[in-house]
């Protein structure tokens, strides 16, 4: 059965050479998959709590955190034909989201400490 | 039954008021949405084709749009607790990844002109 | 610039045959995408209603419909390689969500008469 | 930083109490991550691949597989307004899936022994 040490095997071993340092990139797609899944987590819990209507805002930035991080896990997990120009882009959009997100779960002290990519 | 048209009555019904012109952005997520769904069908077919080897380049670039358009779709749905940077960040990161998949389909005079977001 | 018009083109000249009725995967296709935009929607208006937490259960549910039906057009977008079995166990889940996302947005009169495939 | 025990605790600790094991449920979304994770990366290498003609079925199962497991993922992870029978249903489509991936990547003695739930 697959695990993240599995995938993060898969992508060293992968046959093409990008000049990306593939341990590094291993450890990047390692963490944006866990910070979406997180992010997901995260907003379903907040959905739960008795204040729910003070969560607005942490909610629709997990879930906005939660499909950006995906979209770019996916994007940097490809080695074919890989273009540097996407690839940062893609980056900067996630650093963005994942930067509002990480203050939104600041401001109101929750115990979900994620999303510091 | 729900159609495209009917996400876009629900995106200019919605309770908060963004400031945001809302039917460009129902007109933005359509297209978002579309151009998903024409890169999904486009790298299988792509898949599909004789000569699948001179066609990594575009498949590859078809799955990333696919995947970023949606993601960029889903942000852009949401106008509850909207914040710009994030927007601006996804949006941008989107039109390179359009733009990267536009130049390479029309290097091969692809049939499919699609992903001019 | 790519629409839902061309995504159906698209899928009925793709280069294989596969014995499925391709307007009319088209067309499923197309509502899956619009069912899937239109949950995501929904979720972020029923979180910016006065009375969220009475949306809890609307909310959840418009969320994991549009993650599967999302899902669905993707799978069923694809004619390389197709397989029957997974077609149709995919189509099964997407029915029984969409149908407790139907359920529960009947129970509360939700003006967003969405979901149903 | 989050990782996959981040998200196993957070969903471990998840305000409302479904009568799931969370143990367990919390090392299925962590499966369903990491197969959706390696299934995207197996079919980047794939492409990748001098024979990649062969590899057409490996890949359309590993692009469906990976989008399944995700989706199946997200809707696991959400506890709040808990249906059993969405979680069977999504959880049945996405064994069939599996399977055919498992089945997939043994028929071509893959050294991605992956996909399997």
């Amino acid at each position: 059965m697959p695990t993240m040490q599995t995938v993060q095997t898969m992508i060293q071993t992968h046959p093409v050479e990008t000049g990306v340092d593939r341990a590094q990139l291993a450890r990047v797609v390692d963490l944006l998959v866990a910070c979406s899944s997180a992010c997901t987590v995260c907003a379903d819990a907040c959905l739960a709590e008795d204040h729910v209507a003070d969560m607005r805002t942490c909610i629709r930035t997990d879930l906005d955190c939660a499909d950006v991080c995906a979209a770019t896990a996916r994007v940097l997990s490809r080695q074919t034909a890989y273009n540097a120009d996407v690839t940062r882009a893609v980056l900067q959009a996630c650093v963005v989201i994942c930067r509002a997100c990480a203050d939104e779960c600041a401001s109101h002290g929750d115990m979900h400490e994620h999303c510091k990519v």
